[in-house]
């Protein structure tokens, strides 16, 4: 089978395929034929079953995508997906961050902390009967029907307090699915390399290719000693989940079909062409600029004081990762013009539709209610930014759970029912970790001159802040700090199960504010109901015509991604990253010997280096990462991608599969389902998928299985770990 | 033959093949079989001919190197090399360098500066005899013998004065040749692309690739009515060379053979393995640091002050470019571990030596000079820079100059003779352009203050500056401007011609110093000169033997570059930058379009962005740039560089000749002699070729003569001039 694989890839390469799709499992056998011809040769069928290998082994954790690799629980994650878990069990004389860490037995495996869950997928349910029976016609009475209805569905499902319920919308409320999932709550840390290995190359690298990122790491499910999921306990035991995943440890090589399974959060790939040019004309410049800004004041605040550096660390890497993405999806706008391409398509479907229907007020209405969408957008941006105060935040939080907590449970907004506070309560206690008075007060000092700056007034904000100049406003914000006690922690938590009375009667500031801001942002809300209620019926009967259009042209047909679990496909391949330049698919060890400079990041640790240098490779060494008729040929012909002599052992490699944030993690498949890597990132050029899928580019990048195995072997010596694992080869 | 030809690329491709060597044109037949096995067709005895096609075809600017294309003199160059030419015709109302500009015909065509000269060599004579002739043993007198042999040589050469001669030393003074140069004194300017093609990507794109450069202009040599050399006069009428580059309309493609020749400057590719190291270890890291701080002081300065900006922006330029070189350098020393590599061929040949005379004194003695010399350099680094004034250095020219004319012409010091007395004149004009007493006396203090930090003090220089803190010494020098009439030009050029005894009763600060430091430097000259004269016994040595070595070795064997003329060759070729980063040959007109921002470098002019929207290609458009069975079998194969839908016009491309600085502007060959681009480059991995050609990574790069034709054709409707050019295909 692998030969005549290879002989359908080297007739078949080069010639541009489509690997487009985020489908759900359940679609995987009306693709089926699209799987076979990438060589994938495990049934769709079995890929569409939950309870089935290898679907059944693929974990969520909440932000992340994990797999089961071993009968007693051991998962494999991405290092950036176990950051916080790695993060909670180290201290001044044990930085695991710095260091890594191995657990030499099942006893030595600490918690990864109370708030780290492993959720397993059980059931995914059509509920678009019950979220949509018998709906309004008026739009906000429509909007509550269907948010009723699904926390009706939650509640019912979140019976057993073993799992965690929700109802996603697909299609843009076409269909709505139920999704039960198991909650493992006691999640343990196993092994981590260092995070000069995990995240080699840091920022700079960070959606670069050639990449060189060991971006892995293990945790372990433990429940109950009766297999039932439990919180942490000394004595709970390893969870034995229903399968684990096979590991080939000979890994794929360029032209092998492979497909990854996760959890992609957001894409918005059926959006109409105005929507794309708001985002990229209007919301991403403006949404980059307020960004750029808040990293310079953090940078230049930090600068001058080590401890706030270290405090807003962790924030000012997601705001590096969230600028680099903005500045990804801006070039990538300017290199492919995507607007004039989705509008050509928009165009061909509505005259198709046009022809179907007699008329075109479909696309008409709902641009209509688009263009009011954007207005409401622009029109709140500014407001919502001067609320931007963390303290503010809270309180504004705090009095609303104050006001929803009057309601009975089922009527209070979703993030305010019982089943949401210790969430809640969480976050507020989380607070501190990333909180310095200054730093907040700049930040919202700033989104209150942008919004005191432009003509969107609202007369309540204006009431406090609307007359003051520069420094009259510095000094009153000044004020707030000092007066206000929710930047205690203890202060702020004793705010949760007050009566509205206490807030209203309350001389804090912060409390003040949130007050007296609530009925606007109430209405506001309002609003926005009221508009997703009009969208409620005018998305779907869009998407339904853009289904028919797209089956009747032969294209895909996958609902945008919304966080619930994907399955896509595609080949390892490399890329014509611009004019005269090819990155080709996997880089190797002497990559990283290339890079290392001793200076983060770019400081591999000297036992790595000493085992690259000692060439010290056993069996992890892999002569071609090419298939064997192409090497043999490509000795005559230089080909596209060097084969001769790899000689080393993979570290990353390209593949063409279609995922976005939240597939980080995922287990990345052979043809025959055996796990070859971890996804962990996408390349530049292709961060613009979200809005539009480009087949020449678009390439993920994962980790790949043979450098995981190489440094537990011949780098860390996670013998122990190893014997778990089942290779196959 | 081209089929032939294409076939043994086919075969050969991928292997590995050095094209090491910057080879004086008498040398051609020597390697006559490497030639044939890259396909370079022309004879190698003709290409040895200075006076046949084409090498008298090729001339030097002094700084760059040229070629006639035309029966009228037209030479073409790079946009760069030319750049002086179009600045001096340039002013508020022309801007010819943002413009570009194009003589509509020969009466338009305006002087490229009175400074400016072609240089035809016409004759290269080996000369060692009369240089080596009856040398003293003392090695000062040593060292004056073999300076006034030279002298002689290039006076009698010299006598007449259409002619420039020069004797070089080649294989660090093993042979000495005689060049006669014929002068070429009314050069024009007749075409230049803006400089937002010429330097399309500027500082950011220097020494890299994927490049879209179109870095050519054209000049037109003239000669008074009698054919003679003559300055410049309007009735004056274009030269007639004695032959002219043919040009292949059709370029070249990837494999194919090709050739340049010019005027490489300085390569160090047989010295010692302990002079590379104090080069990176000591030198180039020291003079990195002096060289950043000087262009951030120009660069804070300029910030608030744009005159000077612009005053200092050709300074700016070239620091950049130095600093890059260095910077390159310091990263290819890194990347590649050059000492250990030529220390073992060292130790190879010490082996063989020792081996072959019975003893190693040879190597031994030259290490220990080389140590003298070292110690030498540190030790004068920081008092050479201590005078770094462009005032003091204007004060210490002019007294060396007075006391040089105390002398007879010929025992003077070159560069002081009556021949360099309008050269002389020219620089001291000359310093104004980029001349601030602000920023002169910012980078002097800074120099200053290195000096006073550092052990290696002379009492002369510390006499004046020794005992002042930092605010006295910054006082001290703000006298010296406010006191010295140098840093005007008449007064400055009026000190020409005075005699030593004028000097030493002036007042004005800098010649006080001046005349103060003179025995200091004097002494340290000798000391240098007796030095050189110890070396210029043990360098020849060691090179004959090593010479000797490399010819039993099989290796190249041709002399470091050494600003003469020299032919190099290779093949059209991508290669790998790093891993998994493959760069291809040629880059494309869509490659100008994705680079294009519309802020410099960046700034593509309209009517070039047009011609590429409007698909105005005409018989430009390549399909493809790989010869046809490989193309043929790349549609199966995916193939290194991808062959299929080129579809554009080639902008630069890639190949393995032997270059470095002096090159650019060095027409690019292909195996027939014709013209098939411009050298004006190398990539950022090939600068350490100046050390060590490290044949995988080492590349030049060429602007396509394609895209010059396009542009000609398309863009700026250059017909006078296409039509004077002999196109072939």
């Amino acid at each position: 089978m692998r030969n005549a694989l290879a002989v359908t890839l080297l007739l078949s390469s080069g010639i541009a395929m489509a690997d487009e799709g985020q489908w759900q499992p359940y679609q995987m056998p009306s693709i089926a034929d699209k799987l076979q011809s990438r060589g994938i040769e495990i049934p769709a069928k079995q890929l569409a079953d939950l309870s089935q290998y290898p679907m059944n082994a693929v974990v969520g954790l909440g932000y992340c995508t994990a797999s089961f690799v071993s009968p007693q629980g051991l998962a494999v994650t991405n290092h950036h997906c176990a950051y916080r878990a790695i993060q909670f069990n180290s201290d001044a004389q044990h930085n695991y961050l710095e260091q890594g860490f191995l657990a030499a037995s099942l006893e030595q495996e600490p918690s990864a902390g109370p708030n780290e869950r492993l959720y397993v997928t059980e059931a995914v349910t059509d509920v678009t009967a019950e979220v949509t029976a018998k709906l309004s016609d008026d739009p906000l009475t429509r909007y509550e029907q269907i948010d009723a209805n699904q926390k009706a569905l939650i509640k019912a499902c979140e019976a057993d307090d073993n799992y965690r319920c929700s109802v996603r919308s697909f299609h843009n409320g076409l269909e709505y699915y139920l999704i039960k999932q198991l909650i493992i709550r006691d999640v343990r840390l196993v092994y981590a390399p260092p995070e000069s290995v995990g995240a080699y190359g840091g920022d700079i690298d960070n959606y670069e290719f050639p990449r060189h990122s060991g971006d892995f790491s293990f945790l372990r499910a433990y429940v109950g000693k009766d297999g039932k999921p439990a919180s942490y306990a000394k004595d709970n035991v390893p969870y034995q989940p229903k399968s684990f995943l096979k590991i080939n440890a000979g890994g794929v090589k360029a032209g092998e079909g492979v497909f990854v399974a996760g959890y992609p959060g957001t894409t918005n790939r059926y959006r109409l062409t105005s929507e794309l040019k708001f985002a990229s004309d209007w919301l991403y410049p403006t949404q980059a600029k307020r960004f750029q800004s808040r990293i310079d004041t953090i940078n230049a605040m930090g600068a001058e004081d080590e401890a706030l550096a270290i405090k807003y660390s962790g924030t000012k890497a997601g705001m590096a990762n969230r600028m680099k993405k903005l500045n990804g999806l801006l070039d990538g706008f300017r290199a492919t013009d995507i607007a004039t391409i989705k509008q050509q398509r928009e165009d061909e479907f509505r005259a198709w539709y046009a022809n179907q229907q007699g008329d075109n007020t479909l696309v008409a209405s709902l641009e209509a209610l688009v263009a009011e969408q954007v207005q409401q957008i622009q029109t709140r941006y500014y407001f919502d930014n001067a609320q931007s105060s963390d303290l503010l935040q809270a309180a504004i939080a705090l009095y609303r759970l104050a006001k929803e907590q009057q309601k009975p449970d089922e009527a209070r907004e979703q993030g305010f029912q019982e089943r949401d506070m210790k969430l809640f309560a969480a976050k507020l206690t989380r607070l501190d970790a990333s909180f310095d008075k200054r730093v907040d007060k700049t930040l919202w000092l700033a989104d209150l001159q942008a919004y005191l700056a432009q003509s969107n007034r609202v007369a309540t904000l204006d009431a406090f802040f609307g007359d003051k100049g520069p420094e009259a406003l510095a000094a009153e914000l000044e004020g707030f700090y000092a007066a206000s006690e929710l930047g205690t922690q203890d202060k702020r938590l004793a705010w949760m199960g007050k009566t509205p009375a206490e807030f209203e009667a309350s001389q804090d500031p912060f409390i003040r504010l949130a007050v007296a801001l609530f009925d606007t942002n109430m209405a506001l809300e309002k609003t926005d109901k009221t508009l997703e209620g009009k969208l409620s019926i005018a998305r779907p009967a869009y998407m339904q015509a853009l289904i028919d259009y797209n089956k009747v042209k032969g294209l895909p047909v996958y609902p945008d991604a919304n966080g619930t679990l994907r399955i896509s496909y595609g080949m390892v391949d490399g890329y014509q990253s611009r004019d005269a330049l090819y990155k080709q698919p996997f880089t190797k060890l002497d990559g990283i010997v290339a890079k290392h400079t001793g200076v983060e990041p770019y400081k591999a640790p000297q036992k790595l280096l000493a085992a690259i240098k000692a060439d010290d490779l056993g069996q992890h060494r892999v002569a071609s990462v090419y298939q064997d008729p192409r090497s043999w040929l490509c000795r005559l012909f230089s080909c596209l991608d060097k084969p001769e002599d790899f000689n080393s052992v993979p570290v990353n490699f390209l593949s063409s599969v279609d995922t976005t944030g939240g597939n980080s993690g995922s287990p990345v498949f052979n043809g025959r389902g055996e796990l070859v890597g971890l996804n962990f990132d996408s390349t530049y050029e292709a961060i613009t998928k979200d809005w539009f899928f480009n087949p020449e580019i678009t390439r993920a990048v994962h980790v790949d299985i043979r450098y995981i195995l190489w440094m537990m072997d011949k780098v860390d010596h996670a013998q122990n770990l190893l014997d778990e694992l089942e290779l196959v080869n």
